[in-house]
């Protein structure tokens, strides 16, 4: 069978490898798509090599069907529609026990810490499964994974019906949190400099403001009444929205920090001081959000499969990193793993 | 009747003033005591000259007695023993609106915005009053603002019994943060570099380390088995507390910015997103704050008390600032405002 994989030194490759037969409590599914996470980009600049074995099959937003399980275990059959939540914690460290397994302190993420789903098919602990219902299509159910870091998001950011929100940064992840804080009956600005993305995210409904062109904390307390916003989701890992986002805030109005920043970066406490602003960082998701990602896509209350922009074959990986390395004309990749 | 005054340029004078009668909604106090504040010391520096009208009466810790009251003053009368909340909301901002009234978007500071409690006789609202209850003595009701501080501070960390709390910076402030803390069931550890304030802190109960002497995280990890601190109060206003803050913290553990950082500091956002921290900012307090403060005081659970250093008569302010500035000898200074 057929496998992507990350070579290290900007290098992948599709190269063909022997199916991994499941142990028991693991399952084997043959995966229908994956869809390229900006994580799997950070890894093929290098920036995981010490997570990631090489060479080493990547992936994890994915959906397929069982192929075939292992011993001891029950609830799950051959044939039956599947996406994977891709954590597997020790349930053992000081997080596991107090009920954060999902930011275990030892985590194992699959994809990048153990091989992912860029391949036909693939061997995956079974408590990583849930059901994908019938109404989603396995393509769209690609995007599970995405939405439930939303899910997440909007989840430890307590949004409430009427609220105001701001979503900085509008890529795949940051449209994605605005389409589910707008789900939750929030009033939600999208933030965004890139003319491409401003079009699609327009194009899903939203309302997008640029800040080059606009001074936006003046545009929120206008829009607010001089509250500011209730709720920010900072998504987009630019030091200068970090700067920024204290300024967009009602009191004790929330930050929601979702953007990876690799350094420290200055931030204005005395805003925090001033108007006893709150702060959460947001990292993956739990069940339960996972099971609110299937629910919101089964049930197509926002047009999440807009954000797909192209569906390749596997070995359109390559071509899909140099796309998001543009910038300008791509949001969400998919690869279908069987052609 | 004698006051201190701020004159601007590091000038404070001691001189004669008359006594403002207490109009519609006022009630004059016979101050009995006040406390110096980190926040009189900024006045003295000029940190705060766009806010203070010169020459002005500045301090806002006070205790005294109710010598007369003005028109449609309701439940107060001349004798009663009182403290003085020194927050003059607006009401009518969207702070005040959502019931955020104590950092109202317009609020004047009593002390600051307006004149304070320097002065023998003083004139306030009468909605800021709050009872003394007569086992707590007028002396020790002068600490009932900043212990505020701390019960609100406590309050918003969301203290619960057993957890581990870290308190960065032993001043007045760090120092009742912590006994409020660890009278809220919390092991606390208080972090302070300074000599003098380390035998203080070590005087009033509490564990005390000093960060230049001992690796507080791989302390505080060693401590709590790996797992890190439930809650840590900022509170030095130094910026290498503020970035090494994210490190003492277990997942979703929360950070109390209490202290005031004029200008952005670095912060590790990747902290906050790793281990899914929280931070609030905590300004002042609210009324259940200052009743909560009296009922602490006046039960004498905790040696609050003995955080004062120094009782000089109204004409030692000068000589309270350079002990404060020192920083070596003195931790909290009160004036006698009778003498």
């Amino acid at each position: 069978m057929r496998a992507a994989f990350y070579e290290g030194n900007r290098q992948v490759s599709i190269g063909l490898c022997a199916p991994v037969a499941p142990g028991p409590g693991e399952v084997q599914l043959r995966v229908s798509h994956c869809g390229i996470c900006g994580t799997d980009l950070h890894i093929y600049h290098g920036s995981m090599d010490h997570r990631v074995k090489m060479p080493q099959v990547i992936g994890h937003e994915t959906s397929g069907t069982i192929e075939s399980v292992g011993d001891g275990i029950d609830g799950w059959k051959s044939g039956a529609r599947v996406t994977v939540m891709p954590l597997d914690p020790c349930h053992n460290c000081p997080a596991c026990r107090r009920g954060h397994s999902h930011i275990c302190q030892k985590l194992k993420f699959i994809g990048i810490d153990t091989p992912g789903g860029m391949q036909a098919l693939w061997t995956v602990p079974a408590h990583t499964l849930l059901h994908v219902p019938q109404s989603l299509s396995l393509e769209h159910a690609a995007l599970i994974e995405p939405v439930a870091v939303a899910c997440h998001d909007v989840r430890l950011g307590e949004v409430m019906p009427d609220e105001f929100a701001v979503v900085l940064g509008g890529g795949p992840i940051g449209a994605l949190v605005a389409l589910v804080a707008q789900h939750a009956g929030a009033r939600v600005v999208a933030v965004e400099i890139n003319q491409f993305r401003i079009e699609l995210l327009r194009g899903l409904g939203l309302e997008v403001v640029n800040p080059l062109e606009t001074d936006l904390p003046k545009l929120v307390n206008e829009m607010t009444g001089d509250s500011g916003a209730d709720v920010v989701f900072e998504v987009s890992g630019a030091a200068l929205s970090a700067l920024a986002m204290t300024d967009l805030l009602r009191t004790r109005g929330r930050v929601v920090m979702v953007a990876v920043y690799p350094k420290p970066v200055p931030i204005n406490l005395h805003r925090f001081f001033w108007r006893e602003l709150r702060m959460a960082g947001a990292r993956v998701y739990e069940r339960e959000d996972f099971a609110k990602a299937i629910e919101l896509l089964a049930a197509r209350v926002m047009p999440f499969e807009k954000i797909i922009t192209d569906v390749f074959p596997l070995d359109g990986l390559k071509h899909g990193f140099d796309l998001l390395e543009g910038g300008g004309s791509a949001m969400k990749i998919l690869l279908d793993c069987q052609s």
